[in-house]
């Protein structure tokens, strides 16, 4: 089996990560999987939720949207609609999850970053991009409160990329663009650190069950990404 | 590691399933699993939605609430706020797309079946009682549409059930109530059908990262869960 | 004339009250009269809404809702649709000031119950049902604060029951089920105290108009039937 | 007992109607119930809501409103809270009911009456000056249709009209203004026809249950308050 | 060219401006633009939002929205559909913007003033007419607030009034009522205050777009009308 | 007078566009006046909004909207909020206003294009960049719909530029960033075609009234404005 554009089963699009895109918020970067381009912008505040204050420790918190364009055909913003549609709330969570694993929150102290992933275009992979790009934007925030002297410690025990998987005629790709990730029998976002173990591992039946051989494979593909992620998170924070 | 309730890891809570509790809606039942209790109603209706007329096709969706007692502190109804949780949202979307992998559209033909499933008690795993209840729901609403002679052929390709699995203290444990559930290092809920093949993977680091091996032991309990809660589906049924 | 049912005009269909059905909520019964059947459960916290704090008073709120599946034909979720319609507005007034009529607020303290009342079934005089299950979810709400030492005296000043009474074929009849309901020309809903008071009277003229001598003997029968539901939640509590 | 305003126990306050107070509307009166006062306005539009059509019969409905400063105490707007409050539609509901009681929809053909009731300035008995101006304007809204030659027959089959009713200190009193409605142990709002027969018949126990004898006097009360009202219409409508 | 209602170019409708309309508001006024009729009404109460407390300084605020039957067509309520629209939005900022011009802050002391203007009727021209009502109860609302000695000096520094301007077949015409409005090429709503400045000035291309000689002659146009209106409105203040 | 970033009175800020920043929508651009990153997109696709059926003319709307993380602050998402605030639909009225004077309706034919202006960065001036940059995305909707063969005739009439200008400390300066937005005594944005006529003047006293003179000179300025931008637009769209 060829892929579209050429790439072997086990190699991701073209990554690039721009940090510092924005020049307001405390931590951003524009994070590109090939066509999928993600606006990641982390604010960091004193102070922390009503329900948190007084604990000693901090928060992060993320949420993801999608521009109207950013799909091929024009979508009706939530905004104008009144309400957030359940897959948007469903990534907001995945990757406000995935973003607070990579925390100490103790080390934070009461501190709060908000993390808002906004696909600007969508091509595939935006949640995994979203939480990618997320890491690199948080990383500076913590680096803003620390040049502020607000932190108890040093709150970024992990770091956290993501990555897409799936099946297609039988094949475990990895990092499917929209082309191939509607073709898939079955689909996988996989979060894991930089360290290799697993945050989140969400594995969904799109045309037939799958068995645990091709679940195995699916887990060794996305370790494989989430390895060069990683790498590319470092490049791009110059470590 | 003794469990509160006296149960063996590998053993699911007592389970009951009273099928038909409800008397207008096409298929119903009540199911526990231990204090959790959960109304499985299933409405099967001529026609589709207006994006799938003429397609010959069927289809089936699910809703997924909780009442305001169902946990220990009373919580604010979503009808009130005037808008739906993100975890409503994707717990919805979950308990769907678990149940549509039990259905061929084409022999259920142009009609709808809808499950509500709505939590009257709470205490763990409310989302994988609702699954499993919501198929035996969902197959009653089958056969009324089979005795109607509405269908096109045998549209059930498969039985659908779910289980909670998680670890405490680096145990793996079956079936989770709520005071286990907020002591666990990693959740995972798992969708399986009857034949033993997975239909959601859902694992989730909430205290620390867990590795393959710790995936691998919960993914093995999950599995005899599911066993063990497809036999008690099939008692029900009357198989 | 005779009804479907079989009934005596004056006579209640069967009424059963299930006290404690749930395990979490301070005071609940399933209460069922024929085929309605509705989950009352009370929450008793300490304090009161803003607006009432330092009064040295408690404050008692109700709130009705029907599942989805609970009529015949699926209704939409009001959850979903993002607002409250205007007859469960009206009737979850109706349930608050009637409760609150058998509660002496000073006794009460500065505590708070909140008795949710949500149709699991509608066949008829839901409202009834729900008024007359939610004044034992709220006795036992009280014993739960007496037992922690919480109230200031007796706040239960009176019982509090409801019932539906009709006109079809001229006939005054006690307790419409719904294919009675749908053919009464008077539609009239009566909550009344143990001691045989009015505590609301609401008659609506649905074919024609009524006179004084059609209102009377409606207000008689009801009258007789909430004697019966006094009766009933009596043995319910074991008085 | 004297009242603040001197008034006899069964005398209303001064009402005055001023008809066509509006010029586009296609029936309107400004009704004045002493410093209560209302803007009634009717639209007569051809056609039915769709779940109406091809029937042969109208449809009448109604939208009561409160402007922020009809009282004392500014209050908010719903359009600006998103949501409609309790209070009103219910009173909503009532108005709609009670007009529907005077018109045979066959008569009316597939036409549709609304009937707004704005509330400009609020001193106890807005639903009811409501009721009664919204009966004005639906007149003139039948008028402004039989002069199109679009009505089926004579569809104006009674006059209606509403009054409130309440018990202070033991004494039956019509026509409670705000300062006397506050102090009400009982409160009833009475709708009825122009022949004299019961439309609606709402009685609350505000601060005590109420007996048989004090529901009846309230309902004498009531029913000469209406006979007052309708010749008050009469006149108004030059009839 | 000829006005329909027979005006000269530069001539206002009749305006009739009925100062303390309302019984309960501390400023109001009922005015009327020929059949353009807006309730203003203003309430003066202690206290500012959070966000202004202790900066010593007031606040003003406006609502601007118009009944249902306000239009030749039935509009259907903004609470109904439970959400305000834009262009209710757009003119209530502009209503506050306006007043805020006439009031200085400090000596209005932390006392906020909001002002509604609702419009019981429409024919052009509403905003307009919002805004020079909406001065004299603000007026009002200021001596109200002088006569409880709640002022720190004289917050009223200048009277704030507002015209409609267009271009019909390259006519500069002042005060558009509906019939013209619609046939408008240029469109320009101008707020002045009592000393002949400008305070809003929007100009908007309907048909086409305008040079600097049109947007000359309409602004002649419209000082001249609101010194008018200055007029009456000292008038209707008895000043 | 200085100005903080050196430029004259009359000189814009760096202005960048990049034309076809996007891969789906059928015109895009980045528009960057200084800091201010607006990203506009066009969609079009065949048919009109249902009141414009069968008209034989086309449509066009604009919706202009921030991301949380545009401004200094975090702001709330207003899909968060459920609503959207009025400064946004203002905005989004104003855009919409400003594109469709450039449209020839009945060439358009009935196809609609919809122009999304997300504010990815805001430092003043975001209407008025995203006004500029909407005209680019327009220009390039349009010629995907020649290409397509569904015009019926040339529908660009017209080009179309904004920007703002204001007075700081009496001075008149063109094209304000975020700084000098917040001193500016008189604020005003203008829309002007390439042809030099006015489309929108809006303008608006935020410290003091302002004078005949003050407009006449920022009218001037905003001129000069437009001509820079204008023929920015004609070199990014290669003309």
């Amino acid at each position: 089996m060829t892929r579209e554009d050429g790439r072997a089963a086990d190699q991701l699009r073209p990554v690039t990560i721009t940090r510092n895109w924005l020049d307001h918020a405390q931590g951003s970067c524009l994070i590109e999987f090939g066509k999928t381009k993600v606006l990641c912008a982390a604010s960091a505040s004193e102070g922390v939720p009503r329900w948190r204050k007084g604990s000693g420790l901090g928060w992060v918190t993320a949420e993801y949207a999608m521009l109207p364009q950013a799909t091929h055909d024009r979508s009706a913003r939530e905004s104008v609609k009144g309400r957030i549609g359940g897959r948007t709330h469903e990534i907001s969570r995945l990757v406000g999850r995935s973003l607070r694993m990579a925390i100490d929150y103790k080390a934070l102290g009461e501190n709060t970053i908000t993390i808002d992933c906004d696909v600007l275009q969508a091509d595939g992979g935006t949640r995994t991009a979203a939480i990618t790009g997320a890491y690199v934007a948080l990383f500076d925030a913590v680096e803003h409160l620390r040049a502020k002297g607000a932190l108890a410690g040093e709150p970024l025990v992990e770091s956290v990329a993501a990555i897409s998987v799936g099946i297609i005629d039988g094949v475990p790709l990895l990092d499917l663009p929209y082309v191939e990730d509607v073709r898939a029998e079955t689909d996988m976002n996989v979060v894991m650190t930089g360290s290799g173990k697993f945050v989140e591992v969400q594995g969904t039946a799109e045309g037939a069950p799958f068995d645990k051989a091709e679940l195995d494979a699916l887990l060794e593909l996305a370790a494989k990404g989430c390895v060069d992620l990683t790498r590319l998170q470092n490049e791009a924070l110059g470590r």
